[in-house]
């Protein structure tokens, strides 16, 4: 029986992470979660899991369930209980599936506690790749991925040898607006940036995939999951979104990893492995689908892309920037504070404007991760008020 | 440093293993080769690689070849030169790329013997799989395909556990006819057959992929390969050969490997396995070919791969008869005795005029082999003469 500590429960992966518990209650126990404000849905869990913590976001709520759960569960909240639920003795998987840097340092603490990492959080990665992966190895920590893309990669590793990888290969699916030019651009509207032709996904990372800064994010990812060079991580766009990713190895051999769009496959790869146990997603058929394209990435056409690659590539606090300048962002178009393209454009502009810090501590990361929230607020404020 | 003994040295597959060892001279050393009657190729292999042992097909080369090399190679002839060099105590790897049934004897002897077996001798496991992987359990050998459908999936399978097999998707590029009717193939001529759309390779092989028969060899080499049950085989039209075949396992991951058509990727893998080393093969790349496609197979279309199925199915000496028969009709085809159609026609009588022998040993295969062989030849005599 693996005991399952989950942080984001009631998000989009936790629910799907939950619904695979609930699959597979022999081999799986929720034993501690933390939430943010869906009280509603937090009670359902507690009363089908009884998870033997519990953490929200607010006192407030912890002190109302703490009354309703007394004696089943126990109650905490803030950025301690956080923590509290990525150490809990009984677990020993983490599942980080919240948004935000707020992952961060649970994941560290979780490492240190030697509990496997299941990782969707992906401002860990982007922003600490360089602590968090190091610790895990002196750990000797699993740091396990979640999101599609890289399970894919994961799988297609499996056997073999890291000095054999010619290039990671990510896919794109190219997002809502894939088959607009820049100038239809312009003017597009919220709800049409949530219309993900391929993916049911959360309103920040749907928004993400449309300007190719969630490729860009991953980009990051796979550099520090997989310790490869940006000189070895292509993306590729890919429509159907079937081949989730792939490895070519210095043979000329290339392994992909593909299926059905249903992130229930990755989540459960990560929970179940090195094992792999049935599913109810939907299976992939190829010959229903037909036809499978592959399209050469266009630079200009999706600028985050590029400056993620470039962030990446000069490294220290520069990937700190682009995540914070970006979540900023996408809030704000998400709040119909700022058009589409306008988001690339104040995210290129808080990077030109940070002096970057080398191989940066955790301390700094928060730091800057803060200054840069605040900094962009205040310039979407005086730039477009 | 690996030493390998090499059966076929002058054909398709052997003349690329060839190929290989000469680009790795410092991993692999050519000890032993077995060929046929193409004497100037021969000639050309002992001058530059001074093999120890050489096996030639007739007694009266082998004498010619004996004065020429008298001091450099040791030179044999027949079914006794064959085996010599497939248990050739310098080898580690014995790599079976004859064409026919006279590689079976060779792979068993070389499995005795301790050799690790890289098969592109489709006989061997086709009609005597069941032999050929119980010895090779038994005496521990690893038995590594060199078939690029073959090699796909045994890469597929790094890593991966036999029990989450959900089945094996063996792809087939649908040969020099995919795009005729069957009215349109009642008078194909040999030249339009030999014409395949994606691989430069043998004539007979040629032949076998435009009936299909090629792929039922293969889904019957699958099945003792990797163990699995003829339900879990499926076969898939892929008209680029850019998926080389596919693994799916039961929590609905599907695991490919792709590269470009180009033997020498998959008969390196066999020869480095477990590593990888680069190649000079050409790069593939998915943006240039932009769409893959993917149809269902019609086995009304291909009658060959059903009969291949049922075969294999049904088990026993049929698969025994269903290959003898293919290579006498395939031959008689090449030599213009029979139209492209009647092919499949007479392996049908062959096959429903058999009386199958369940689990036949070595000697049953070999009469029933050369039995078929006679009755079918005499058949087609009486048929179209």
């Amino acid at each position: 029986m693996k005991g399952i500590s989950l942080l984001g429960a009631t998000g989009s992966i936790g629910t799907q992470t939950i619904d695979i518990i609930r699959s597979n209650r022999d081999q799986f126990e929720l034993v501690a979660i933390a939430v943010g404000k869906n009280l509603e849905l937090t009670r359902e869990i507690i009363n089908e899991f009884h998870p033997k913590l519990v953490s929200v976001q607010n006192q407030a709520d912890a002190a109302i369930l703490q009354r309703e759960f007394a004696g089943i569960s126990k109650i905490l909240s803030g950025d301690e209980g956080l923590i509290d639920v990525a150490v809990h003795p009984d677990a020993n998987l983490f599942v980080n599936a919240i948004l935000g840097s707020v992952g961060l340092v649970p994941t560290l603490n979780a490492i240190e506690a030697g509990k496997t990492i299941a990782l969707a959080n992906k401002e860990t990665l982007v922003t600490a790749g360089h602590i968090v992966m190091a610790r895990a190895r002196d750990r000797k920590v699993p740091v396990l991925p979640v999101d599609s893309e890289h399970s894919a990669i994961f799988q297609c590793l499996q056997g073999e040898r890291q000095k054999n990888i010619e290039r990671l290969i990510i896919t794109a699916s190219g997002g809502s607006f894939r088959d607009n030019t820049r100038e239809q651009l312009l003017d597009v509207t919220i709800e049409e940036a949530l219309h993900h032709p391929n993916w049911s996904m959360g309103a920040k990372i749907t928004i993400d995939s449309a300007t190719m800064m969630n490729k860009g994010l991953e980009v990051i990812e796979a550099h520090w999951l997989f310790d490869q060079p940006y000189d070895k991580i292509d993306v590729l766009l890919h429509r159907e979104s079937t081949v989730h990713s792939m490895v070519e190895f210095h043979d000329g051999s290339i392994i992909a990893q593909l299926g059905s769009p249903d992130m229930r496959i990755p989540i459960q790869y990560a929970l179940t492995y090195p094992e792999r146990t049935p599913t109810n997603a939907a299976r992939l058929d190829l010959t229903e689908l037909g036809t499978l394209h592959f399209q050469k990435m266009d630079f200009n056409r999706y600028r985050c892309l590029r400056f993620a690659y470039e962030a990446g590539r000069r490294g220290g606090t520069l990937p700190v920037v682009l995540n914070a300048a970006n979540e900023v962002c996408v809030q704000a178009f998400l709040n119909g504070k700022i058009k589409f393209l306008e988001i690339e454009d104040v995210i290129e502009w808080a990077l030109e404007n940070h002096v970057p810090t080398a191989n940066p501590d955790l301390d700094t990361i928060l730091s800057v991760d803060q200054e840069t929230r605040e900094i962009v607020t205040k310039h979407l404020v005086s730039r477009f008020h």
